[in-house]
Formats: structure tokens, C-alpha cells, sequence
């Protein structure tokens, strides 16, 4: 992170044609992302989103509204080009790649992913832990590889999105060991679970911390036990990201969750993250306040795909090309007042 | 307004691979656009920017830190292409026109702007009435010929924005007018008050409504005791588009200003606008309150020149493209849920 390039960003905002921070948020993005990428004119032009799909066990506990076949026709969707997530990237013209780190349908047929099994979905954490070791450690290098790709291509900015049904209940109860805030507080509705679903959510997030109690200190070990393949994958490429100097916008509550772990495990990645929208999952809220963030959108939406990211990448560019291509008062002659 | 195309977009997006709701208020644009669009695929490619710019009388009372000859220079820098809304106009694809409805100093040399002036500014309505009959009527046409010129283009959106030093004082003070609320809650910085400047502001505007007792029961007649030109075209522009058929998005507290006494005159007028930002101007919650109007952005925006819709112009082209090109259950073999 360079202080001078920020510096040097809050100076000419100071200068631009425009009454001293009438741009609001626009202003203070510009400054970071400036700071962030040593730039002048800093630009998010090339973009990476990257998919990771994975299933996961604790959905035999009943917390899904939809069946787990779902998670692998979604990444056949996806390979189809018919997700929300394609139709953003495309508009977008971001780069899309989509990691299938294990589902229970198998999806050996389908080209256009990224293969990177590490199982038929996690173990159902409310009776052992959700990862082995070395699941943990495959899916983490599943996320650091896509950032080594997106680097590679000369990509501005991150997105990590994810794709797993059952997995706003792992989200949940990795957030409930990382801030030791209560199941009541972090089970929300995900895709559409009625009140009572949701207090039954609860309930199998108090069976699962109680089970795995005494073994959670360690954000790492907490997120073997509770997480899912598709969230240490999206914290594997948050840490990677940060330590390639490459800025990341935050999706939703999933995306928050394996954001919260990898700011745990390493401090320093909170600097390079961006958070495109507050969800409408209400235990997002919480996870934004534990990572001291302020969402750039609250459009009520939470589907996850890294979808809110993406919504909110307009507004990153604009935020770019105003601080990079406004005339200044001494350019313009016109009086700073 | 079609209800039929708007149920036929509700069902649509319940079809949609997506858990339903999930893209909150995506979803809810998208349908209302299809019912003002007529279209089972809305669309707004084709967007007009047009940009009122005027001088006001009332700034004599020491309501402004920016000089008044501010508003002139700034019609040239948008003649030039260096002030926010163009960039904003060029990295949108939209079409940007300028409209100088009469500035203290002169801009007769300059081209690429749309004359129709009305005056040097208008009248001080601390001690008489902004605007002739003549005057107002001018600048409600200047207006309507904006809208007539973005129909004529084939444009599918129309943003009106706005630029005159001293008109939030005037937006204030036709909102007093509209709404009945105090100068106090209305009286904000604008371009950068401090507080005395605020309080001496909320002076001014008790002075103004004061003078004008009496008269203000119709909103044209207000309008044109407390208005500005730019406010009173903008306000003729929203009018016009709604008689035209054409979804109009509306900026921040002087644009929310004139869409008020829009619907105040013409009530249908209000079915055919979209908010785009909630301004960090105080006044601009209460405004969009009496239009029971949901803003999509809150980035503490508060430039004007039609720059906080031109933000969320992106948000409402995603909602549009989701729409149209996810697949549906159907086509994806997904399950519904």
C-alpha cells in the first residue's frame, strides 16, 4: 500500500472541478484503489471473477430449501453461460472462470470449469469436522491459483464468488466461531427458508459449535472444521490476492465469511479488500462490522455468484475514470471557491 | 404503464435461475421498466444526459461559497468535456447535451451548448418573484425540447441534471413551498456551508417564503416565485417525458426538487420516474420521503449535474441485462426449489 500515491490521489480530488467531496464514496475509492495499486490513474478495467462451487454435508441436517443436486446443475449452468454471474461479467466485460471443488453430481463431463475436486462435498460438520487437512489445504490452493491466474492475465482487481447449497449455514457457523456472536444472530433465511426453517438452522449451528467446541481458536482450524470447500478456496485466493498486491472486491455474506477468516489468519489482507454490497442475509451486517467495512451497495440482493460484487464494479470504474479524467480548476479556469 | 408486461416480467423473474427475490431491487427495476417500456426485454441502452444550467438572483444574499461566476465557467468546462458528467456521459455511452438557460456572464461564444436564455439569472426572491410568466414558460420549454430531442433520438432513458450556483437555496425554498416543512429542515450546505452559513441560509429562505406569503398554494406559481430556470426546466423535461412515454431517472436535491413540482402539477408524471441517489444533502431524504421515492445508491454524492443518476445508470442496464439473458429452471435443468 502506498501512502503517496494516496496522498497525491486526495490532493488532486482536492483539485478536480467539483465542490471540495461532493463525490462521496467515488472519492475516497479512487484514493484507495490508487493507493492500492501505486498508481496515478488507478484503473479496474481488467477484471477476474472467479466461481468456486463445492457441496456440503451439513445439508442432510435439512437447511436448504433446494436439493443439493442443485450446486452441480448451477455449475453446468454456468459452463452454459445462463447465471446471473455470466450475464454480469459478460455486460461487464470481466473475465468469468468457475472451480468445481467437489459436488455430490459429478461434473466430469463439463469443459469449460476448472476441476479441482477435493471430495463429493465436505463432511457434515455437525458431527465431524467439515474438511480433512489435506481437503483444507487443496482448496486453499484451488483459491491461490486462480489469483496466480489472475495475475498472470494482468488483472486490476479480484472478485470471488461461490456457488453450494447448504453453504449460508457453514458461512454462519464459521462466523459464529471467528466473532462469538450466537447461531441466533447468523442464521438467516439464505435462499428462502421461512422462520421456522431458520430457528432450525440455528439449532444445527448449536449442535455443530457444540461438537467442535474447545477446537475453534485457530481461524484456520475453525474453518476446516465449520467451512466449506468454495470458502477456503475464496479465503486461499483473499490471502493470495493480498500478498500479489492485487485489490479485491467482496461479494456477500459467504464471500464475508471466508473474508473474515483470511483477515484472521492474516491481517495485513484486510487492506487490499473492497465490499461491493451489503446483503440482504441479515448476519452480513455483523460480518461487515467485524471487518469494519462499508458496502458500496444495499439493493437487497442475495444470491451470491459473487453477484453483488459484480453489481458494484460500475461503480468502482467510474470512480477511476472521474478521478483520472476531470478537468481541474486551474485546467478549466474555473474558481476553486 | 402495462400492467400485462409487468406481471409477464414478475413471472419471468421467478423463472429466472436464481433463488426468488435474490436480486432485490434488480428484480423490482427491471419489472417496473418492462411495464413503463412496454417490452418484455427493457432496455436503456439509449440514454440522454441533459444538462440545465441557469443564475440565481437570490445568491445577492450571501448564500454561496462559490461565486456566482462559477456557473458560467462550468457551462464551459462541460462545453470542453472536463467536468464529472462528461466523464460520467462518456464512460456510460450516453448522450450529453448542455442547456444554458442564462448566467450572469456571458457565453454567447460558446457552441457546443444548447442556447435558450431567459435572462442573466433570475430575479432575487427574497424581495420579488424569480421568474416572469414569460420566463418560466421559457424555460418549461427548454425543457419539453430536451424530451422531444431525446424522443426524436430514439433514447430509451432521459437523465435531467443541473448546475447554477445558489440552487439548492432555491430547491429549498420551492420545497418549503411543496411540502410545507421548515427552512430549517430544508437549508443544507450545498456546496460546502458550515454551519452559520446553513443557519444564515435558513434565514434567507424564511425572508423568501415570507415575502411570497400567500401565493404558493399552486406548485407553477411557486415554482416560479422560488424556482430556477434550470429548476423550472427540468421540471417541464419530467412532465414532457411522461407525456412522451419515456422513463426519466432522476438526480439528487435540486432534480428532486423539480420532480416534485412535477407531480405536484401532472401526477401521473410520478409513475414515470426512477431515483438514483440518495444526496448527501440533508434536505434531499425529506424530497424523496414526499415521492415516495426508494433511492438505489447512498454514496454520499452530492455534485448535481445529473451525476448520482448517471451512477446508477449502470445498476438499472444490469437489471435490465439479467432480465433479458438468464437462463430460466427450464432451459438450465436446474430445479426450482
Amino acid at each position: 500500500l502506498s501512502e503517496e500515491h494516496k496522498a497525491k490521489a486526495r490532493d488532486r480530488q482536492s483539485q478536480l472541478t467539483k465542490p471540495p467531496g461532493s463525490l462521496g464514496q467515488l472519492e475516497d475509492l479512487a484514493i484507495q484503489l490508487a493507493g492500492l495499486q501505486h498508481l496515478d490513474r488507478p484503473c479496474v478495467d481488467r477484471v477476474q471473477i472467479s466461481v468456486f462451487a463445492g457441496d456440503h454435508g451439513v445439508v442432510a441436517e435439512g437447511i436448504s430449501r433446494f436439493p443439493q443436486s442443485v450446486t452441480a446443475a448451477m455449475v453446468r449452468n454456468f459452463a452454459a453461460g445462463g447465471a446471473a454471474i455470466n450475464v454480469l461479467a459478460r455486460t461487464l466485460d470481466a473475465a468469468l472462470e468457475v472451480i468445481n471443488l467437489g459436488t455430490v453430481d459429478h461434473l466430469d463431463d463439463v469443459d469449460a470449469v476448472v476441476h479441482c475436486v477435493q471430495g463429493p462435498g465436505t463432511a457434515n460438520f455437525v458431527h465431524e469436522a467439515a474438511m480433512t487437512e489435506a481437503q483444507l489445504l487443496g482448496a486453499f490452493d484451488a483459491g491461490r491459483d486462480s489469483v496466480t491466474r489472475a495475475k498472470a492475465a494482468g488483472m486490476q482487481l479480484f472478485v470471488a464468488g461461490e456457488m453450494g447449497i447448504g453453504n449460508t449455514t457453514a458461512a454462519a457457523a464459521l462466523a459464529c466461531a471467528l466473532t462469538g456472536q450466537s447461531p441466533d444472530d447468523l442464521a438467516g433465511p439464505g435462499t428462502g427458508l421461512d422462520e421456522t426453517g431458520v430457528r432450525h438452522k440455528a439449532e444445527v449451528l448449536r449442535r455443530a459449535l457444540g461438537c467442535h467446541q474447545g477446537h475453534l481458536d485457530e481461524p484456520l482450524e475453525a474453518l476446516r472444521r465449520l467451512g466449506g470447500f468454495e470458502i477456503a478456496a475464496m479465503c486461499g485466493a483473499y490471502i493470495a490476492a493480498a500478498q500479489a498486491g492485487l485489490p479485491v472486491l467482496i461479494d456477500g455474506f459467504i464471500s464475508s465469511s471466508a473474508a473474515l477468516a483470511a483477515v484472521r489468519i492474516c491481517p495485513p489482507a484486510r487492506a487490499w479488500m473492497m465490499f461491493g454490497h451489503s446483503s440482504a442475509e441479515p448476519g452480513h451486517a455483523l460480518l461487515l462490522r467485524a471487518l469494519q467495512a462499508d458496502a458500496m451497495l444495499d439493493l437487497g440482493m442475495r444470491l451470491g455468484e459473487g453477484s453483488g460484487a459484480a453489481t458494484a464494479l460500475p461503480l468502482l470504474r467510474l470512480a477511476c475514470h472521474l478521478h483520472n479524467e476531470m478537468a481541474t480548476f486551474a485546467e478549466a479556469g474555473v474558481a476553486a471557491g
